[in-house]
């Protein structure tokens, strides 16, 4: 049988929309095994567990443009990345079924095929990349073809989730993003988000704070979300380095140094006192990605 | 007397607008001393051999700031640094006062006061700081306050620059901006800013012709600045990694391989046979800034 372990993905980081995406240390795992023939599908939803399963159409994409034929398949998902929450789930199903794909037909492809696969399945790179790749990864795509950098980050930092017990589906979170912007909030991104990727890679978190502002996603999606401004608010106040909406949201990722040992015990506590339930996890940068064990 | 070394700088570097300048390996030369009266400047047009001069008005500005009285001033003005092309001059005499007062009033104000009086005086931060502190350097305004982050640039690039025998004010290409841009556009600078910065300081530089792309500001300007885009092309087509136009122009910038040995002849022959006179000067990145000497 076959075990690939994806973890978490946290995109549009701050200034940095459809750019920024980090690999964190939560996971999905796919337990994947080419059978006599049938489908079998287990650990999720029942209206999931069939044909429409996004693990199960990665790896009949991938099967079919490696041209193999396979007879039948078991999967059985597990994992503790919050569905439909801004953390990457769908992208580490696609992951997840095109490398237990790629396993089982004795690896034809190379990391690249998989990335460019995973993307042409997703639609975009930003969750993607990093959940193969690991650690903070900066892609878009160039006409048809994407551009990517994995960076290593510099030590010290440590990250923190506040996920909501309720989901905002992405094409509401797209559909309230404006079609022109101003010149001035198109530079202030730009600067902000060049100035966080240097800050994160030398390791000057100082300017972290004043890098991580966005004038281009955030505005527009933070009245999508409950509480999103009190949180902010108040995260700040707390001595976060920086507060930003992961993915499409509607969770939010705090970034802390990683002596910061008041933050979370603090921000439960404002949490309890508001009118949805969050659910704060610690987490930390995964400098790995995805890996395949056959077990 | 005091000599101030400060080097010239590139600033708008391709999609990082108003944010990402760097240091190169010409220089301007300031050689002070203060005098029993009067004011005494020169190496410079006659129309700025008097109080107008930028160097002479820095001085006053910084001695005004540190509450020194001097009596009076000898300044001369050297160096090699191309006027009005794109290449920071007037930041080189701003840095180059400031120092130079500084100086003469025995060191009261740190690297940070420098920097945030040059600023003030020059109005943005884009080719002061790296005017001062070497190097690639991110900056931007956060309300009034600068924040900005110093780079240590991968080893293995050079410059060409490509400066035309005519000029190009700062006033006209900013006028022809834009007030509003469209969100894809946004989104495309911040994509690739981002990846040119972190392509720039790991070394990944095979990104660095996609990432160098710019919707921003060259578009509206390539029309003030004859040959622009034929000049871009030839570039391309002598497999530069990318072409930019530096600061304001009306030079143009163009990144090299280290061991690219064919471009520069080739572009030079090129340059050759367009109606205007362009010169063309190989550089390197200058990793010190201004330096200050008695001597």
């Amino acid at each position: 049988m076959i075990k690939v372990k994806v973890p978490a993905t946290s995109a549009n980081m701050g200034p940095g929309f459809d750019t920024m995406g980090i690999a964190l240390n939560i996971y999905n795992y796919f337990f994947v095994e080419e059978t006599k023939g049938g489908l079998e599908i287990s650990g999720c939803e029942d209206d999931l567990c069939n044909e429409n399963n996004l693990v199960y159409k990665s790896m009949v994409h991938c099967f079919n443009l490696m041209g193999y034929k396979f007879k039948g398949l078991k999967i059985r998902l597990e994992g503790d990345i919050p569905l439909s929450r801004g953390f990457g789930s769908s992208a580490t199903c696609i992951i997840g079924g095109i490398l237990a794909a790629n396993t089982i037909a004795g690896n034809p492809l190379n990391k690249e095929e998989v990335l460019d696969l995973a993307i042409s399945i997703e639609g975009h790179p930003d969750n993607v990349a990093p959940a193969l790749l690991g650690s903070l990864v900066l892609s878009t795509m160039d006409n048809d073809k994407v551009i990517y950098n994995r960076l290593k980050i510099a030590k010290g930092l440590k990250f923190c989730a506040l996920v909501p017990d309720f989901t905002l589906s992405t094409r509401k979170a797209r559909a309230v993003l404006p079609k022109t912007v101003s010149y001035k909030d198109a530079v202030f991104n730009l600067s902000r988000s060049s100035l966080l990727v240097s800050a994160l890679m030398n390791g000057n978190f100082n300017i972290i704070p004043q890098s991580c502002q966005d004038r281009l996603h955030q505005p527009y999606r933070s009245k999508l979300i409950p509480s999103f401004d009190e949180i902010f608010e108040k995260s700040k106040e707390l001595n976060s380095l920086a507060t930003y909406l992961s993915g499409a949201g509607p969770s939010i990722m705090v970034i802390l140094r990683e002596n910061d040992n008041d933050f979370v015990q603090n921000i439960e506590r404002f949490l309890e006192g508001l009118p949805h339930k969050w659910k704060v996890i610690e987490l930390e940068i995964d400098e790995i990605g995805a890996v395949v064990e056959n077990i």
